[in-house]
């Protein structure tokens, strides 16, 4: 197991656009399992498929994961016949200040919604804010992946 | 993914006691997600874990099934976080007439019940019957793996 400590912000759409970036990776992705305490979800790339299981946290910032390679083939089928919604992104790895941030930039019924986060070692880590971060919203559960699954963006209010 | 085309068939226990057999492998497994069209199994062994997705089928014969290899040590931990019932078994593996049949002496909850199964290539495949094996349950829910997790033989009427 892993424990996966993660805060959640918003990003600037402008700053953001003009950011020199490197190519980000197609992700698709939906779950199997989605309560409160547990989710189960199925992600591929255009080369991978991943399972992986996460289990209730101490807080929405840390939570137990375990993440498995699965073949590609795999992961295509369990999205088509074992899930239901499902979010699709394109993810950015931008290093900053010694931390690396992943950018989401979410295509389909939450295109327009752009997250950025961070993982940390511990919950007190102390990072700097990249210029093109906003608000924080670790704890809002609307920007959950697995929220945003069945909520998605376009119906927001 | 495979397909799982499986048969189902209660056993003489006295019998199957006195027949000459390799030594088992204890099966202790528990299920994250159980309902009608999916479930989602992990099971260890002595020394591997496991994480089983099965979806709905043709029949119960005829399942989708998709199986990774877990560390262990990760096997433990997702049935003590995200399982809640489980079953515990010692399965043998006997080969008979071309066929291997898996035998499944339950423990805990289930002691008492022992079933065996022969997996087939089709759902037409003919095969002989070895002489410990009994009534055919295939198709009696009550002796889904999955359904002797939250009722076991125990409470049985």
């Amino acid at each position: 197991m892993g424990v996966e400590i993660e805060r959640k912000f918003l990003v600037d759409h402008e700053k953001w656009h003009q950011l020199e970036k490197p190519a980000g990776v197609h992700y698709q992705q939906g779950y199997i399992l989605n309560d409160n305490n547990r989710t189960v979800r199925v992600r591929i790339t255009d080369t991978q498929g991943y399972i992986t299981l996460k289990g209730s946290g101490t807080s929405h910032m840390s939570r137990a994961e375990y993440e498995y390679e699965i073949p590609l083939k795999d992961g295509r089928e369990l999205l088509k016949e074992f899930t239901k919604n499902g979010t699709e992104k394109t993810r950015y790895r931008i290093p900053y200040d010694g931390f690396t941030w992943e950018v989401d930039e979410f295509l389909g019924d939450n295109k327009g919604l752009i997250v950025a986060e961070i993982e940390l070692e511990d919950e007190h880590d102390e990072f700097e804010k990249p210029y093109w971060v906003t608000k924080e919203v670790t704890d809002d559960a609307r920007y959950f992946n697995s929220n945003l699954a069945v909520h998605p963006f376009k119906d927001w209010d």
